[in-house]
This record gives C-alpha cells, structure tokens and sequence, in this order.
C-alpha cells in the first residue's frame, strides 16, 4: 500500500453460520474498519468452519504470514460447536486447562445472572460452564464485561493472537478496551487517511491510465476505482477512492490533497479528447 | 456436518476496499447464501488483497483442499489493481495471451456503451480494455449480460474455479446463470434444510449437554445455539438454529421435524428442575 509499512493484521472468523449465510459478517466489518483507522493493515480474513481442524490449520496457515496481530471472532460459548479455544490450544502445541482466573470470571458472571432471576444459592459450575475456563496452557484470559465467555490473548509464533466472542456486542467491547490500545501502541505514528472523487462521463477504463500516472507521482498514496450503478441516462459513475497509511509526519492529507489535485487535472484534460 | 457429505466450494473476494472496510462484503453473505441452498457445502471464505502474490497463495491453499467449486469475486476490470487473471496466470503457471471472444465481448459492449452516448465510430481498443481480454491460456471467458469485464472459468487442481466480477449486480447475474445450475447438477440430489426453535428463560450452557443428546441421537442434523440480545427483563433468549444437508431421500424436513421435537422434550423437562 506504499512506501511506509505498519504493523499486519489478519481477522479468523469462526462459524458455521457465516458460511451458510444465516448471519452476515458484520464483525469481520466492524474489525477492518477499526483496525484500518488506527493506522494497522488487514492483510487477510479467513471466515473458516467450526471444527479444529479448520481452526488449526488456518491459525497455523495465518501465522506462517507474521501479522503483528492476529484477532480470531466465535467460538468461545458453552456448546459442543464452540472449539476455538480446542484449535488453539492444538496450534500451540498446549494441553488446555482449568484456568482459575477465568474460572472466577465465568462464576461471578452466572452467579450475576442467576440474582437477576431471582436465584439466591451457590451457583452450580456444570461442565458447559467450566468449558469456557478451559484455557490453552501459557495464555491469558481477558474479561468479558458483557457476557459470560471470557476472552483469550496468546502469543503464536512472532504474532499476539486474540480471540474474542462471536456476539458483536461483546466483541466490540472487549476491541475497544483491550485491543485498539494496544494496536494503536505498536502502529506508533502511523495514521489512515482516505478521500473520495466522484467522476461522471468518464469510463472506468479511460481512467485507467490517469490513476497509474497519479499513483507513480504520488508515493504511499492508493487509488482505487468503484464503479457506482449508473443512473437512468446510462452515463459512468466511478467513486475514485483514495487512501494513505503513512507516517503521521509525512503529512497524509496534504499528501491526498496533492494526488487529488493532480487527478482531477488529468481527468479534466482528457475528458474533451476521450469520448465516453 | 453429518453423515453425508455433498459438494464443497470455497469462496475468494478480492480487494482492498472489503480489507479497509470501505465496503461491507454483501458478496461473501449472498454467495453463502446461495450455494447452501443448493445443496453445497461452503467450507472457507477468504477476503484477501489486490496483490498477485495474495492471489496466488491463496489459490494454491484453496485448491490444495479439492473442494469442487471455487469462485473469487473481484479484480476483473481495467485498472492496474484488478488482478484477478494475472494471479490466475501465475498459480496455474500459463502465460496471459489476448482471448479474441473476450476481445469481441469487450468490444461489443465498449461499442454499446459508445452509442448510448452519441458516439458513432468505431470504438478504440485501448490498453486498459484490452486488458479486459488477456485470459491465462487455457481458460475460458464467459459472458458478462452487465457490466464489460468478461468472467473465467479454468480448471485448478482437481477445482473447478470461476472468477466473477466484484460489482454485485454483474456477480450475481453470472453466478446465477452459468454456475448455479453447474454447483446443481454436481450436488445432484442432496438438499439443504433449516428449521429454529427459540427458547426464552434458559442460559446457553444448560442447553449445551441437551444440544449434543439430539445431535447423537439425529445423525445429519446440526444444532447451534444463537444468544439474541437480551429483553430488559434480562430473560436469556436463545435461537437453536437445526439444519441439514442429505440426500432428499433421507426427507430433510421430516429428520428436522424429529430433531426439534426431541430438543423441545428435553427442554421442557430441564427447565424445571434448573434454575437460570
């Protein structure tokens, strides 16, 4: 994406209802946004199946790449489908235990909900229950301050891996309070930046050379083209969209500023000799 | 996901925009949508970069599984960044040779589009459009009834691989005319089928061990638990989501059927006896 490189991140997304299309993947959508603005590069995301071979084979497949970051969503409940934790524990080469802390976190958690309900003595930890304590030897389990599933962060290869539960909610939370800090400290002074040139008349394929031009003049700056649906009278719609990842002290909005200057030049100069 | 096993397809969306969250990956979820309910088995979708090398890896780890179909959507246009066949080329180690009926589809919508807008003479073939017609050998385009960038179909591995444009309507039009009935006829008689039961005043953990009772006893059958937000009350409320991808002589809906009557039994008896 440029001359300047930031920190990788790579989101697995686990879940059968992904890959039969129950469930739109709004968290994978979520995470690329929220990791694109503070400064990271989402390199891949892998929406794989709920068995652990899926699991390891592709924490295995994703950490080969060395991503600063590795962020895994689902898989994290009490039922027989949730085996994140089971793939990680495979791809670490790890026996997974009954992790105290996360044992505290889970109780306190039901033990919460059943006064809710009215529910006044100890409450039984079932084996569903205990399931979700059951950690990877050698990592760590974060808080859930909504739901019950706590969250996981490890270390797999030269990358920190997270997982985080499938429920957006949860997810978001345990992101923004525990995640994005840390990105943010390793990203250091990288920023993203992006503007938007929307062209009309002109077909995506006459643009063509123009954005090569732009983009050999304009370092670290990416143009991508989206062609828009065209309305009643047929003419071209294309959002020129353009993006930066770039230290914060090489300027990223000046640095946009330029190339959109210098494109919708070049555009203006050739729309008279091109026609449509 | 049970007893029997139908076809498996694998899905590959190319593009910095769905990485960068710019745009929602809508493709990935219709796709899904679509070869589940033909019967398919969706094993893996991965979004990856517009990079030949990302294009290639991710070829090379899709096709090393043999699922029968895979489909990328994505990089078939003019500009620099579409690179979907050079990709192609590389994994399947084919020189990229102008394809003269993709040359002719280009051309024939190129002229289209020229007349629509008043223009009368012959249409250039610029670079950027012939670009549009530089096809692997060996590979077949197919008709786009939308958009200008012809589609491919090729032989990788033991996989046959479609690469569709990334504009949805174009996508969708293509998929449904020429691989839809092909995913059909290769799945033959399996069928997918869904049924939900939803359950109110129960946690997800004390579901869990009468989960994994119906899925031993209803072979073919896969049950997951969906937590939906809860009401203010704070009423735990669970979606169990059944479904089932077997040969219409097994009679999906009737194993479905047997399957929720067993949960809703169990259930029933459990809910008195366990507190929430």
């Amino acid at each position: 994406m440029g001359v300047d490189v930031t920190v990788d991140i790579e989101f697995i997304c686990i879940g059968n209802e992904l890959l039969i299309g129950k469930v739109a993947n709004t968290n994978a959508h979520w995470l690329a946004l929220q990791a694109t603005a503070l400064g990271a590069k989402v390199r891949k995301i892998s929406v794989i199946q709920d068995t652990v071979e899926d699991i390891v084979s592709c924490l295995h497949e994703v950490s080969a790449r060395k991503p600063g970051f590795i962020v895994t969503t689902g898989g994290l409940g009490p039922t027989f489908d949730d085996k994140t934790f089971q793939g990680i524990a495979k791809a670490l080469n790890q026996p997974l235990k009954m992790n105290p802390e996360a044992f505290e976190m889970v109780r306190n958690r039901c033990s919460e909900y059943a006064k809710k309900s009215g529910h006044l003595g100890e409450v039984e930890m079932t084996p569903p229950r205990i399931k979700m304590a059951l950690f990877p030897e050698n990592t760590l389990p974060i808080t859930n301050p909504i739901g019950t599933a706590p969250a996981l962060r490890a270390q797999i290869g030269s990358s920190v891996l997270f997982a985080l539960p499938g429920v957006p909610l949860e997810m978001m939370s345990i992101f923004t309070q525990t995640i994005a800090p840390l990105i943010k400290q390793v990203v250091g002074s990288y920023v993203f930046c992006e503007r938007s040139l929307f062209v009309e008349g002109v077909a995506e394929a006459q643009l063509a050379p123009l954005i090569d031009r732009v983009m050999n003049d304009n370092l670290g700056v990416y143009v991508k083209s989206h062609p828009l649906p065209s309305r009643s009278d047929h003419t071209a719609r294309i959002e020129l969209h353009l993006t930066a990842t770039v230290l914060q002290e090489k300027k990223p909005a000046q640095m946009l500023q330029k190339a959109i200057n210098h494109l919708t030049r070049l555009i203006e100069e050739n729309r008279e000799i091109v026609p449509t």
